[in-house]
């Protein structure tokens, strides 16, 4: 199941899209009609509630299939519907991986940039955007603005001292993040923190696809496009650090919580690596695709421009 | 005033503590016995309602006052009251100023090491601890665990693009956190975040002061003491960058939010500082005092004797 966050007028609602994301099923629309009332009304909720949320929406499901009605149904093209991030309000901090992939970290400097622990710095929850939004270019306190696409790993459940070998139990599902970055700020402040949490600065979604979806989240195809020309192009089998070791590498010392959103890294090609350096800008469309979990895209505006 | 949240048996709750922090008023209990019901039940709703929510605490305290009976007054040393952090649960990580005093960032390196402009990072929300409870040392992965004493900025109001001349419009008070740093995690993972976000590592409080209570934030003497002995003595004065410079440099491209916390960075004299090191051992009880914010008091404790 692919699970989204969407507005619907001004409601806040939770659906479950097929796989080329062209319709939704407004989850509480078809429980309301079945005269059933389960389901929690937001993802945090949902993802809380775990397995107990997979079984009941499952059932529902299979209730739909049976039904002629299908006024729980909404294109996604139309006026009315707009697919938020899965998750539009982290617990916490985005939890982000720094230089986790080899050939990123030599685009970045030298070998001597790859890490032999896991580097993780986190994005303010305050960034998360809309998987169709558009992203501002804050050109007014930066003119070095970066794509990152990168495979997002959702956390199901509450843990500490996680091993490797249980990793994925403590996984809900996937998703993508582009972890768009001020280069000129990232660098300027040291830490990574400001450069990467700039209002609008986290596209996120567009679902959450179940873990049961992704047999093999460590190998996976992963492309950025800019304008439409193919500027990162991976498989996260080159992970240095890979899920396990992550979620594993965090939780010795960090509990883990329903909801938590770790972003697993940017493959080579980010803009910062050409010569010279191929930033945002204004008008730009940034498109980010992980295998099985449908595209990201959004475009870059002038923030001076926004509402 | 001085802000509170403290636990009474099983309920969380809202009070003002006396500037000795040996008493605190139940802010609901005096309320209904006032037979009036105006004040939220949680720190973050009191901070969101601002101006309101001073007003109607200001217009129940000299109630209050004129009440012979005291029976929403308890004890700060009874077994049934328990201080937490005032902001148990931060809307998200908290954001720490690193290297901001001149003489800090000399122990921890070089001249090379004062900062050119702030330097952000987070701790993880989950390692708010409370300003009396203990300290995990999480011996299983830290053999470096380390103090900072620092000056807390809690934000009133949400804002963006904040001139410094304004700053303080957005402030809603102050307090005190222990940057509790596991400096061997720190350095491993080169970012900060890891090193800083461990369970237990943020202790916070033991009140809010409400703004009008602290003249100038910029002018207050800041205490570190290990086992009763000073380690850290300074002044805020001596902070490289002010809370209107922080307050503005963030909000530049983040959004503040109500509730959020800014630690503004440690003075010389931690651990890390000392040749040898000099860090903290289980049953070390480490307290903090900045003019005018009371006491922060933990004890180490070995975490494997946890519950």
């Amino acid at each position: 199941m692919r699970f989204v966050t969407f507005q619907l007028g001004q409601e806040t609602k939770l659906g479950v899209v097929n796989e080329e994301v062209t319709e939704v099923i407004d989850l509480q629309r078809a429980q309301s009609a079945k005269e059933v009332k389960l389901l929690p009304t937001s993802m945090i909720e949902a993802i809380t509630l775990g397995d107990r949320f997979i079984k009941d929406v499952n059932e529902l499901l299979e209730w739909v299939e049976l039904q002629e009605n299908r006024n729980w149904v909404y294109q996604l093209n139309s006026e009315e519907v707009t697919l938020l991030a899965p998750i539009p309000r982290p617990p916490k901090n985005i939890f982000c991986l720094g230089k986790n992939y080899a050939a990123h970290a030599l685009e970045m400097g030298s070998a001597d940039e790859i890490p032999k622990h896991p580097m993780v710095f986190t994005k303010a929850a305050t960034s998360v955007n809309g998987p169709f939004a558009d992203i501002w270019n804050h050109s007014d306190i930066t003119s070095a603005l970066d794509y990152e696409g990168e495979l997002a790993v959702v956390i199901g459940k509450k843990g500490s001292k996680i091993s490797k070998e249980e990793a994925f139990d403590y996984v809900f599902g996937y998703t993508m993040i582009n972890d768009i970055t001020a280069r000129d700020l990232q660098k300027r402040h040291k830490q990574f923190f400001l450069g990467k949490s700039l209002d609008t600065a986290c596209p996120m979604g567009p679902f959450i696809a179940y873990k049961s979806l992704i047999i093999d989240p460590n190998n996976l195809h992963i492309e950025t496009r800019v304008n439409g020309e193919v500027r990162q192009s991976a498989n996260t089998e080159q992970l240095i650090f890979d899920i396990p070791t992550i979620i594993s590498t965090i939780s010795q010392g960090t509990t883990l919580e329903p909801g938590d959103v770790i972003a697993t890294g940017t493959p080579a090609g980010v803009g910062e690596g050409f010569t010279p350096p191929r930033y945002l800008k204004a008008n730009d469309i940034v498109e980010i695709h992980v295998e099985g979990l449908g595209w990201l895209r959004n475009k870059i505006i002038e923030s001076s421009n926004r509402l």
